[in-house]
Order: C-alpha cells, then structure tokens, then sequence
C-alpha cells in the first residue's frame, strides 16, 4: 500500500509518498506561492531535487503538478495514479471531537469548516487541500489526521480552564493541545526502544522546535500539554511567548494604544526567543550570540530552558512519577547544549543523564542519553510527523 | 517594644498591636466603610470585641479612632501612644526595587505612588495608611514591609517573560509575585520546626486561601512564584482564573464584544473556583456541592487541585528537589481532603505522607504531616503575616 501525505498550508502542498510495505520514502516535496507570484514546486526523489516552476491559480492545480511529477517518466516514483491507495491529510483542529484519525466524507468536511474560527490560519487551507484531493482523484479514500486528536484523551481538569463555565459550553474556550500527531510518535517510538508495554509507562514527551509543547503520556494515553486553546500557550517558543500572566495584555495594550488582535499579534510572532534577545527566534542563532556574551541572547535561552524543566516537573507531579523523556523536533533532537541544560537538576526524578552520551548522539536515530543504570530513561526520538501520518491512515484504510 | 501593624484598604483599616518582648498580641481589629455610610471600628482585646460606630471621613479620622481605643482607659492595651515604637505597614508592591522592609521617607513614598499603575486597587489605600500615620503620630517611624519583597530575589529567567524586551524596560512588565510577606514566614517556620538551616533548605510554600499561589524557597530565597505581574496568574484561585492560554481573551473579546478591563474583571472576578463551579468562590461551599453529586463543583476542585499539584512538581524541578512541602492559609492549614489530594502521587518526589496526621491536625498549631521517615516533610504551618510584619518593623527599627 502506497500513502500520499499532504500537509496544505495557505499558499503551499508539502507531500510524501510513502511505501507502507517498508515504510520507504518515495518522494517529497513542497509546492510554494500558490495563487502567487513564483509558483514553484520543487520535487525530490533519493535527495535529488527537481524544480518546476509554474502558475498554479489554486491548490487543485499544485496538487495536478505534484501528481504528475510523481507519474513522470523521468522524475517520477510509480506508474500509476492508482498505485495510491489513500491520501493521509494532517489537519490542525479536531474541535473536542475527533479523537482519532477519521475517513473523510462531507459530515466531517461540514465539522471541519465549523472549526475554522479555532484554527483561521490552518483550518480553510486544510481544507482546501482536502477538496482539491476529492476533485483531481475522485475515486481515492482521504483520511484526516488531527493535532489535535492525541490530545482528546486529557481529563477535563486538565482541559478545562477556571474561566466562566459558559464560555467553554458557548464558545469551545479549551485546552485543545497541538503537535498531536509528532507527541502520539514519539511516546510509541520511545516505548517501542525500551521494549517496553506504552501501557505501563510514563512518558514525557518534549517536541522542541520553533513551535515547542511538552505531553504527558500515560499509560499510552495523553494527559496533559501545554499548548492550550490556541498553539500560544506553554513553553517559550521561536516567537511565541508561552505562559504569561493574562493581566499583561491589559496593561500593555493600555500603555501603548494596541487593540487585542495586535497584541495577539506581538504575542505570535514578536516574543519568545525572539523577543527576549531581540535579535533571532532561531535557537541556533540565540546560542551562537550567547556563546559570544550577548547577555539578552543568554536570557533567552535560560527562560526557554526553565520552562521546558518547569513542565517536566509538573508533567511528573502530574502522571505521580516518570519513566522516560524524551526529546525531539529541531532543538530536542539537534542541541546538546540545550539538552544538557534542560536535564541539570532533575536527578531527584529518578534520571542519572549521561552527559557523554549526550554529545555522542548520532543524528536522525533514537538515542539513549542516559546511565544504563538510570530509573527514568532518557531519549533522543527524531520525530517524523508524516510516518505518523501515513501509518495512521493506512490503520484506518484497512479496517473500514 | 511594641509594634502597631497596618494594613489600609480603600476604606478600611485593620491594625495588631504585638509586643515584641514576647510576641504577644495585645489588641487587633478593623476600620470598616470609611468615608462611607455605616463606618465602624471593631477593636479586640483577648476575644472581646468592641464596636464604635461613628463618621469617619477618611484614613485619619479612622486612625485616630483606633489609637484613642488602644490607651482607652477601658478596652486600650497600652497607657499612652510613646509606648507604640513604630508601625509596620502591609505594602502591596515594591516594584522591583524594594526587596526588604524599609524605613520609610519622602523619598519612600514617592516611589510607592510611581508604582500606583503596578497596583491601582491598593497603592493609593496603602499610602494613605501612611500618610494617616505620619499625621496623627509625627514621631513614630514608619516601616513598609512589601509583599512583593520576598520575590526580590527571583533569578532573570524566572521573573521576566518572553514577551518583547521593551515592555519590561518600558513599562515594568515582569513577574512581581505577592504573598510575600506569607511566603517568607511560612519558609522561616518550617525550617524552624525542621529544627534545621534555612540556608540549605529547599522549600515549597502552599498559600491556599480566597487568593493563592506557592513558591519556591532555596537556602533561604525566594526563586520562583505562582503570581505574577498580578496576582491574576497562577493557581485557580476563588475568582481568579490562574494560569489560561492568553489567546482565550482575544477570542471571547470577539465572541462577546467585551473590552479588555471587563476581560480582565471577568478573570479577577468571575473565574477561577466561582467560574467553574457556578456556585461559589468558597472551597467550602463548593467541595459542600461536589459531596452532594455537583459535577461542576468536582471539576471546579479538581482543577484547583491539579494546578497546586503541578505547581510543586514544577518548583521541585526548578529547585532540583525539595526537603519540605508547607500548607498555610485558610484552605491550606483547614482542609485535609484538599490536602490529602494534592498529596497524592507526590510520592516519587519522596513524600511519605501520613493521612491520619493529616486528618488529625490540630488548627492553628505548626503540624507536621508526613511520616517521620518521609525524605520529604509535609507540614502545615499557619500563615501570620502581621507577625510577619511586626518582626521586620522591629528588625529595620533595631538596626536603622
């Protein structure tokens, strides 16, 4: 079986397709600007790129190129459009509801689009990019795979907030959770390295990249994260500012004439790392300045990595213990040094971190990073969001 | 020496006469509605209470009341005000600047009243307890004892937020905590009763009343708090929301057309305990409601239970393990089942802890909660944040 798996964003298709035989790679890419100037789609088989560059008016026209570039004699990777079993769409909100991967029909579009004032900037690309599957491969089944869905299963004290009751009954005001899908990964991936029963353990799971949240696991099933309502919530991220003290809006946006959708604004896209150190959301970057005594760049980092220590703290108060970390995404796969820092002065959990080990990782493959000996093991799991994906799509082509 | 503590509201007075000698309480009460229909003094000596009710325009007035009660031949305490050595004053906020009672001054005051925007409710009472007693009693030192001070301590990573780096050099935005005054008592008790040196202590505090929070004492300092650049953030609290996702206000602002002060009122007013529950903001009436089968109420416990128990595991991490639990305040140091709930699955952290003690506590009395071989001890110390105040004011009198 043959999984297409498409991740729509506004203006852009990112795909693979993947062989579910071997869990082999086929093909990847990207289609950028759609509707804009610059269309392009750039195309790569065995890490050999191909670029193509071309109007596309809509997502339907991008999704027709990145098919025909996968049926091409040349480029392409299968003969046939019908070699494609069933396309595996990641879709940001899964309202309260969709607490699983589910085949697509027009109920579940029709849910999809009530979701849309929960996800304005994902949710309409999503779906566009499931229309334009429905309408260029008529005959082939869509499965939605939700990052919100891994989530579904926190307890209500942990999703609810102690805001008035009504607004969670009127308006879905909620801790949905993202990053779903990678979380959902690596907790299995990390149970499956320690040969061990998911149902059994605890694990937290540290998914640290520009976006950034941490997930309880327990027992197999998400019990807490820290991204909220909206992705803003929890740990300092690329440019967003994690937890604050709500009353902050108010005296900003009294001290300076914002109105609340600037605010939310500067709160997305000018906080974080970014804006602690002015300088970069890239943590490459901030590192790089801190190393050459850039005390704001120094600042940046601490508070990103006191808030990831925060949470694993509370994450194990929460599920009473903890039996491995994990971490993974750009930061928690790539930094050592953040790694490091992140695992300082947590031996009272149980975790003996080998430092060695630590720098020693090798690239792209789940590592364990620390004593042999350890009670709380500790590991490097490279996320991959599109397996994820494409196996949860698979499980539910074959048993519909 | 005696010590006549204040703590000035916006029409009210409450005020302890403690003689250091030997801590004792000599006559405590409140000034009610000054300025206002009904003002009154109630004055205790010993469990009797007196009222006085008589028009009051303003802070002075109301002084005066109180210190004619306190040489009255009848219900006073002391034989003329020269026996009152200095009066120790509850200060809301020492912006950042003030991390230790102080000797107050012109130079004092003019700072207290810059830091009015930090505290619009209470900066102006608390100045005005000043200003009544620099008035009515021109000789006696006044000393300002902030509950902000404690936090003073906080390392950069823990106060600031990862907000834009303007906003804290502009406008003051940081974490500030509160409580402070409690928090300080709390951490110097338990390690008395530890028997042991605070300065190698790591201590979590539990404040849980109406108003709550939990910080984290190591060696002796203040390095991390529930509150924040408000007492806003945090635990759940009687009508405070406590920690929530910020992106929550812009959406209910659009879905409700509220501005953001009503926002911020509904957090303040109509969350936390009282929003959940749609009952009450009294942890006894609501776990009265969730023994009789309210859901809501449950929930409404839950979650505040789930917010101090995450609490502690963050701050164990933040300070790399944790020596001694401590409960105060009203739901704190009287309910063992909110106790006895948060304790729960602490285990790991090295908490034994011992349920029938807990049961068995004897109110008002340091109590110690855990097994005696617990590696971390649990106890409930009973918050007396005028003490608090009153040996500050004798310590900042002695050594001046």
């Amino acid at each position: 079986m043959k999984v297409l798996v498409i991740n729509a964003g506004s203006s852009s298709i990112k795909y693979q397709l993947i062989d579910m035989a071997n869990e082999k790679l086929l093909a990847k890419g990207l289609v950028e600007r759609i509707g804009g100037e610059g269309s392009q789609l750039t195309h790569k088989v065995n890490g050999v790129a191909t670029e193509i560059k071309q109007p596309m008016k809509d997502h339907s026209e991008g999704l027709r190129l990145v098919l025909n570039a996968l049926i091409d004699e040349k480029i392409g990777v299968i003969k046939s459009l019908s070699e494609i079993s069933a396309i595996g769409h990641r879709i940001l909100h899964g309202g309260g509801k969709y607490s699983h991967a589910t085949l697509i029909n027009e109920e579940v579009i029709k849910d999809l689009k009530s979701y849309i004032p929960l996800g304005p900037l994902h949710m309409p690309a999503n779906i566009q990019g499931i229309e334009a599957c429905m309408k260029v491969m008529p005959g082939t089944k869509n499965v939605g795979v939700f990052d919100t869905a891994f989530h579904a299963t926190m307890p209500d004290y942990a999703y609810m907030y102690a805001v008035p009751y009504s607004w969670y009954k009127d308006y879905g005001i909620r801790k949905y959770g993202f990053h779903g899908t990678s979380h959902e990964y690596i907790a299995k991936e990390t149970a499956k390295v320690m040969g061990q029963d998911i149902s059994k353990l605890k694990i937290i799971s540290c998914h640290l990249g520009n976006g950034a949240s941490v997930a309880a696991v327990k027992n197999g099933k998400c019990i807490d994260t820290s991204m909220g309502f909206t992705p803003l919530e929890g740990l300092v991220m690329g440019t967003r500012s994690g937890d604050i003290d709500p009353a902050v809006l108010e005296f900003v946006m009294d001290k300076t004439g914002m109105n609340v959708h600037e605010m939310l604004n500067a709160l997305n896209k000018k906080s974080g790392l970014l804006g602690l150190s002015e300088l970069s959301n890239d943590m490459r970057d901030v590192l790089k300045a801190e190393k050459e005594g850039n005390d704001k760049a120094r600042l940046a980092v601490d508070k990103f990595v006191y808030s990831v220590k925060k949470y694993i703290g509370a994450y194990a108060a929460a599920m009473g213990g903890v039996d491995a970390i994990s971490f993974s995404a750009g930061t928690g796969e790539n930094r050592d040094d953040i790694r490091e820092r992140i695992m300082e002065g947590l031996d009272f959990l149980g975790v003996d971190f080998d430092k060695q080990k630590n720098k020693d990782f090798i690239r792209g493959e789940n590592f364990k990073i620390s004593k042999d000996n350890s009670k709380v093991a500790v590991y490097i799991i490279p996320t991959d969001e599109e397996m994820s994906i494409a196996r949860q799509t698979k499980e539910i082509i074959e048993t519909k």
